[in-house]
């Protein structure tokens, strides 16, 4: 039974080639704990960032990895009900430190109360896509930013997971989304994917066709997770007071913070990431509400690319190439 | 009846010394309006801002200006009830553009909606330091803000008309208030007219003394009118999901945005400007709330120091000087 199962850890933070293959005795679920046999991983933009060492948690070397994994669980602590035992479930990013129990691996030990079940019509690999994107999506757009029918939502990095979930939560609550994307490859794929309006900024001034499209109302609900200099045009393309969520910090140069346009329209600026769900009452209704549109197929996960367990270095290297829409995910 | 009266206006933008006294007609109030014989002036850090042409509103020349005047009603529009005549009231900024209806002058006409009556208790001086002040701390801190009892409040740039009231409202709703100025000379008044705390910022670290003065919470509600680099700071300083008002733009450089403290807080950055009070529903039970603790004695405007009307390019200079503690005033 102790046998050595592989884990992905990182000993020094840097680009992807960092992430190694480590031999471990099999751990086992502590007090509160279950372990998963990993069926799938979802790869998410923080665990790059963290690697990196700029995210909001510091690496601890050897540092685990990955907010997100699919699977069955094998074992449970002491006081974990056993009949979780052979239950598939997938981990909720927000409820574990990616030091302690990060993912990436063979197995997972992960805290009892960071898993959830998924409808049984999900593959493994769906499976290792929900919970990021759509309770990012969730906790911004309906709880806290309360989109209702006829609001137009302005979605940068469009073609992101957590992208294509606000464009998915939009249309289930009757609000037109506007999908911002760099290039024009991936405009017919995001107006496939439920996309109301696509504005490619690199041909179409930002500004000039969220107007266009509001009728110079401007957008209610901006969900940006790029920060830095766009934060300015967003603003401008914002409503009179209109909200935009930061959820992240994508752009590498500082974010000015548009303090004349904002006063002008009297505008919220609310910087908000997943980690504010995930400890709040909300959390059980968010979690109802994902798994009922799972269930109906309302929202449906969007797989760009799948690797194999031994290409884990290649899949965070084709992240940071930004040429995907929706997942990549990663099958053991 | 068509004697000339005296007014300010500025025929270019810049110094203090732009402003001027014009020789018009006696103005007849029209549709919808009053003239008001003016007994006093309330100036404001607005009016400098809209004279050097750094304003939300842009003069037109010749521009008037002045958002502050109390004085008796001596005519009335054609479709005014004529027993307003012969009544004390104040003009409410936010309530006409300073182009057109700018008060300072012998005379003012403003709309009938842009008066209020204040209690008979005050004087002129008194009843020309009571909108602006009141009103953008109530909608910031009541309205906006919920403030409640045991909540601590940054208030910068303390010593200002604005930061006063806030002070007031404050201890109105039992809330803490920690009072912000640059140097030792104003720490005594502040306490005096009921700080909670003072925090010197050339002589302490703002953060720190936050901290410590709110056992390492941090501020509920942050209530500045600065911007640029203190705003960093001000972030530090707020607790978790705690919510910054940005009313003002005072500082001269950029504001940067301060992504990361934000994000790893939750933060809110409202930009917020008395605009939005004056014509929302809110505004009538605003007044009610000012006009009620005005009367108690609750609230009791600071007149910092006097000026005659023949002396209000003075008037001007002194505000820029930032000597002042409550409102500066031009008596007639």
């Amino acid at each position: 039974m102790s046998s050595a199962v592989t884990i992905v850890r990182f000993h020094k933070t840097g680009s992807a080639d960092v992430l190694q293959f480590d031999q471990i005795p099999l751990p086992e679920p502590g007090q509160g704990e279950v372990r998963i046999r990993v069926k799938a991983l979802g790869l998410n933009r923080a665990e790059i960032m963290f690697r990196n060492g700029q995210y909001l948690e510091t690496p601890v070397s050897p540092s685990k990895n990955g907010y997100e994994a699919s699977g069955i669980i094998e074992a449970v602590g002491p006081d974990v009900d056993s009949k979780w035992i052979g239950k598939a479930v997938s981990t909720v990013p927000g409820t574990f430190k990616l030091n302690e129990h990060g993912v990436y691996g063979e197995v997972a030990v992960v805290p009892f109360h960071g898993i959830a079940e998924y409808p049984s019509t999900l593959s493994y690999e769906e499976g290792a896509s929900i919970w990021m994107q759509y309770l990012t999506a969730y906790g911004a757009l309906v709880w806290l930013g309360k989109i209702a029918k006829g609001d137009f939502i302005v979605i940068t990095a469009a073609s992101s997971s957590v992208g294509v979930a606000a464009i998915e939560i939009a249309k289930a609550e009757g609000a037109i989304s506007i999908a911002v994307t760099r290039t024009a490859t991936k405009k017919a794929k995001l107006l496939e994917l439920g996309a109301d309006h696509v504005i490619v900024t690199d041909e179409e001034d930002l500004v000039v066709r969220v107007n266009e499209i509001t009728s110079g109302k401007g957008a209610r609900i901006v969900f940006d997770p790029i920060g830095g200099k766009i934060l300015e045009s967003l603003a401008a393309a914002t409503a009179p007071k209109g909200t935009i969520f930061e959820y992240g910090a994508l752009a590498p140069e500082p974010t000015p913070y548009p303090l004349f346009t904002a006063l002008a329209k009297y505008l919220t600026i609310r910087a908000y990431t997943l980690f504010e769900v995930t400890p709040d009452p909300i959390f059980p209704k968010a979690k109802q509400y994902i798994f009922d549109h799972l269930a109906s197929g309302a929202f449906k996960p969007i797989i760009d690319k799948r690797f194999r367990f031994a290409e884990i270095v290649e899949a965070h290297r084709y992240m940071e190439s930004n040429a995907q829409i929706g997942k990549i995910v990663v099958t053991l």
